[in-house]
């Protein structure tokens, strides 16, 4: 571990995306990793915004979330915006089919290319906080 | 960005942590990135789990969750063992309070030292999936 700092390895990459759904390729050292996934419905896909990174997107702070009607300029860490100090994307995602390989995922917001840097099972327990409040300006618009 | 690989920054560390809550104390280069979370009830934590940050474990890709009565073994990408490619912790937690550098959360498993990476808001209808599908094995023991 570096001072503040720390290496991501690159898991995978998304090889393949449509309006419907996404298939995400896993590199061949992390397949046997995916053993057990299909067990579960949905999964929790960390992705890396590769073109956010960059010096100067990567010390934006605050964002005006602009797909939200009347959204107030917050910080990035209230937002889900793609720029951010580490440029995480988080989805949860329904899976389609898992292979040795591969993931077929359904409507997963990522570019061809995108490198995972990780995915987890979602579980119902620790994942699903269905009385989370949230600001009126996350209601309208997209999902995130 | 390196060759499948990529640089986190950390922006924050757990600075206190007892049985009921946990203090997120983040440095002060980030701190602009905060305004609006209050406005939410809980949050979505990415931390690194620096313990796990070698070689050795890096390398492990199939895990038995012990936690769980009667769990298989299974990939660590169905799993939510700290054990993995990219170390990296997830947890949705109840914010209790936010100030200008600081968020007090509700029962947030990880220990005084560790590293955040993010801090996303927890956004119901991306991140709340009701009927969402898990193993047997992930309904008894702890939630991860």
């Amino acid at each position: 571990m570096l001072d503040n700092q720390a290496k991501l390895k690159f898991i995978g990459k998304v090889t393949k995306t449509n309006t419907n759904n996404t298939i995400i390729t896993i590199f061949p050292q992390y397949r046997a990793a995916l053993e057990g996934v299909n067990s579960f419905s949905h999964v929790i896909i960390l992705y890396w915004l590769h073109l956010n990174d960059n010096n100067t997107q990567r010390n934006i702070l605050r964002v005006t979330p602009r797909r939200h009607k009347n959204a107030p300029e917050v910080g990035v860490f209230a937002s889900r915006s793609p720029v951010r100090p580490n440029p995480i994307g988080l989805s949860v995602c329904q899976l389609l089919e898992v292979t040795e390989k591969k993931l077929t995922i359904l409507q997963f917001d990522a570019i061809e290319g995108t490198p995972i840097i990780d995915i987890k099972p979602y579980i119902l327990k620790a994942d699903c906080v269905s009385n989370a409040l949230n600001p009126k300006w996350v209601r309208s618009g997209p999902k995130t």
